[in-house]
């Protein structure tokens, strides 16, 4: 956990956010509403987003091409942030601190390229977000009081750790650390299987049910409206945790199968009781 | 769906509210904040709550005995309106109005007494509510432009009809008729299975895993947090479309876990995009 108060201390000369979508354009909009004071620029793929970006203010300078940046953080589908790192890897400066934004950690490690010259590579999951996308919908305040998920491992240096800590809290965030593993377990049933169930449940919907669907369906599927080309690489990245967390869900869906098919109404109330226990135990 | 105009003429001279949790507390807010001149008295067991929703000014009056009421609406679990209607029924004077507000409608009016007297029952269903228990929570903006389905039969009058519309439409709500077996089929996948589906992610969720449970975990497990008290009997007067719908979504999770396993990225992409189009052509 950080100490809020070194937010004004962001030592990094500069920062190169790697993809200006929902995640990216919000680090940018947060650094510029804490008033970072190092230069801040947007890299891209499409000349006319980056342009876009310029022009609202989010960066203040865009390049398609490699990034500079004491601190470059990649915001980009997890399947692409290793092969981004390794194309870029030529130009970084010695003591560039690199890491990305992915709800994947093991598999984006796994993948990473060697990286010389000082220059360091360490994994983040900053878990905030919506099923919204774009940089047209960042948010400065996206992070504060959210818990971001750092893993080093046993080659990170502590300065680098040090950093990026750093960096997050300037963002507003907690920073928790743990192992690749670890974070893939966590999330893959906090995050990866929750998307899979929600659209689950979106995709059997049949249009003429759609017009009753209220409240409830509404926030219970919210998420599925997320980008395919996002949770796809995600969920085939995290393969093991989301099979072993889909079973999970399976075996209770059955469980509630069998006592709605027997009319076990004891059951039934232990199953909503733990699930109302566990979902009023979360803070909102 | 009604004609908005006429939410001034409520001609009910007094409506009994039998039930003040969110639905009942909301019902009796709404027509106080739509300035309905009848009496509006509320009815329960609990004298210590009733006295509470009189000193709040949700209500005219309150009984724990038979309500008084040219209107009278059941806002308690579904297992318990039949034999509550039975009990009161003695004392109805002729031409009341009786209705529920049962997330189901085909247990309900098959346990239904009959009625003698010119006093008739038309089930109702406003889709308004969350996760949230007691009048404390009542909202007098619950109902507005959501939709309320009524379930009249080949028995029910037109006065009945009209009498029953003309009422959720003074609360502000867009009414639709359908029966009630069809009601039982449609909400099934639209409420009792998220439900039951929320209620089994939230419920497998481990300890260690709950401080990692970020916004899309929360949405999608916000309704878990209801009340067994009124889901248990939901689900096991639902049985068949609960069963159906949850096979349904247990169906497409097994299309997840088979494209997850053999990281068929193309299936993976068709189910999530799916999901996407289903949820975003709903209005939020």
């Amino acid at each position: 956990m950080n100490d809020r108060s070194d937010r004004h201390l962001l030592g990094e000369a500069s920062v190169a956010v790697v993809g200006l979508g929902l995640i990216g354009g919000s680090i940018a909009a947060a650094l510029r509403a804490r008033q970072y004071s190092g230069n801040v620029v947007g890299v891209g793929r499409s000349r006319e987003r980056l342009e876009g970006a310029l022009a609202a203010g989010l960066v203040d300078e865009v390049t398609t091409e490699s990034p500079r940046g004491s601190l470059v953080v990649y915001c980009t589908p997890v399947d692409l942030v290793a092969e981004q790192v390794r194309s870029h890897s030529e130009t970084f400066e010695p003591g560039t601190l690199v890491t990305d934004a992915g709800s994947v950690k093991g598999a984006i490690r796994d993948a990473m390229p060697r990286l010389a010259g000082g220059v360091e590579y360490v994994g983040s999951h900053p878990l905030a977000g919506s099923e919204k996308t774009g940089y047209e919908h960042a948010a400065p305040d996206l992070f504060v009081d959210r818990v971001c998920i750092v893993t080093p491992d046993e080659s990170t240096t502590p300065e680098a750790r040090q950093r990026l800590e750093r960096f997050w809290a300037f963002l507003g965030m907690r920073v928790v650390e743990m192992s690749a593993e670890q974070h893939d377990r966590v999330l893959g049933m906090t995050s990866h299987v929750p998307h899979a169930v929600a659209s689950a449940v979106a995709g059997v919907l049949a249009d003429a049910e759609a017009p009753f669907a209220a409240t409830g369906f509404r926030d219970t599927t919210r998420i599925a409206a997320g980008d395919p080309a996002i949770w796809v690489p995600i969920l085939l990245a995290n393969r093991d945790a989301a099979l072993a967390g889909l079973d999970r869900v399976r075996g209770r869906l059955d469980e509630f199968r069998h006592a709605v098919k027997y009319g076990d109404a004891r059951a039934l109330d232990r199953l909503l009781a733990e699930g109302a226990r566990n979902r009023e135990a979360l803070d909102d």
